[in-house]
């Protein structure tokens, strides 16, 4: 399998696609194609031949090629069993497919206002009544999940999951653009920050070379 | 199992979430709340103690609450089994999968320029080249489905499933807006249009009472 995605320090659904594959357990090749350089030009060329279209992430399989972070998300999840992404409970199986769908198609004033920025912190940063109406709601979800499912790990179901996949770039806007947080949110977001593949992401963002412009300036 | 939905002749995400119910073969009982009126006020108040937060679609099934047509038809695969929604074949299934991701987040210009409006139709409108490049980008994708995966049946992968559940208001809009479309996407829609359920939610769309004014008057 080839995992086609975009600069660590910035493309958030790339960060998606990536914890998605590692969660698989699978032997993946990782392309990194830094968004908007030369490499970028080419991928967009040589994708657009392909339904995906020049987008990120993109996971090759043999025939098998699939874009968008949710439907590699659940390619995998074929490949290697649900349980190793959902809860096995029915009632929080349901809970956390809809967080994570709401996650896919919503928050777009927390995206857009509070891009991801890896290695950036920002302080004294002002927020629009939207953005925080986004984080206020993912909060209240994220407490949701905590108090009636977290019961058997530190993660939103517990033990960390596609729920978690999909909220770790929100985890890093939150620490980014300094959000102040409840101490519950705070415990969560430091055990998405501490895990392995998260840290293994954060280390090669740092190290990564490329800086781009508009999003290294917004909010700054 | 309960299903609230709203206007049938609006909603897009409500079709989408009882086409998946539908789909599933289980009972459900229907709760129909008109967009913005009186019983939607009363629905957003309910709802909003609920981590669904007074959206549409909602199924309720005994202690599951499930928002988000995505969700919900994950929720009923999970129930009923995978095959009733997806493709066998890994790769077709592949492909299918990104294909509804992508529109659940994405045709912003589409979705916002044509709104779903089942009994109306709507002559010599024109459409801004954001909307053009949607429908040029979704017709690709019908014709990489049509022509690879779509040998069994007239629908996108052959026999009817989640992709055709995804695209079915899309196959309303372009309808209602008139939009000119190649010959296997006609036969398609056409598929879609003369589908059991389909037919079952276009009458009761032409039954409701209710017109919403911002949607009638976009490009009328």
């Amino acid at each position: 399998m080839k995992l086609v995605i975009g600069n660590k320090n910035y493309s958030s659904w790339s960060l998606r696609g990536w914890l998605a594959a590692k969660q698989s357990g699978l032997a993946f090749e990782e392309i990194v194609v830094p968004l908007f350089g030369e490499d970028w030009e080419k991928h967009q060329q040589q994708d657009n031949l392909q339904p995906s279209h020049g987008k990120v992430p993109v996971l090759w399989d043999g025939e098998a090629v699939v874009w968008d972070s949710i439907a590699i998300l659940e390619y995998l999840a074929d490949k290697v069993g649900r349980d190793r992404f959902w809860p096995k409970d029915a009632v929080a199986r349901g809970t956390a497919r809809a967080m994570v769908a709401e996650m896919h198609a919503s928050y777009q004033a927390l995206r857009s206002e509070c891009p991801m920025n890896i290695r950036k912190r920002i302080t004294g940063g002002s927020f629009s009544e939207e953005c925080k109406q986004d984080i206020i709601r993912i909060l209240t979800l994220w407490a949701e999940a905590r108090s009636r499912y977290g019961g058997g790990g530190p993660f939103l179901f517990g033990a960390f999951g596609a729920a978690d996949i999909f909220y770790a770039p929100v985890v890093s806007r939150l620490l980014t653009y300094g959000v102040a947080v409840p101490g519950f949110a705070e415990s969560y977001m430091q055990a998405v920050w501490e895990h392995d593949w998260m840290q293994e992401w954060i280390a090669a963002a740092e190290d990564e070379e490329w800086t781009i412009q508009q999003y290294d300036t917004a909010q700054a």
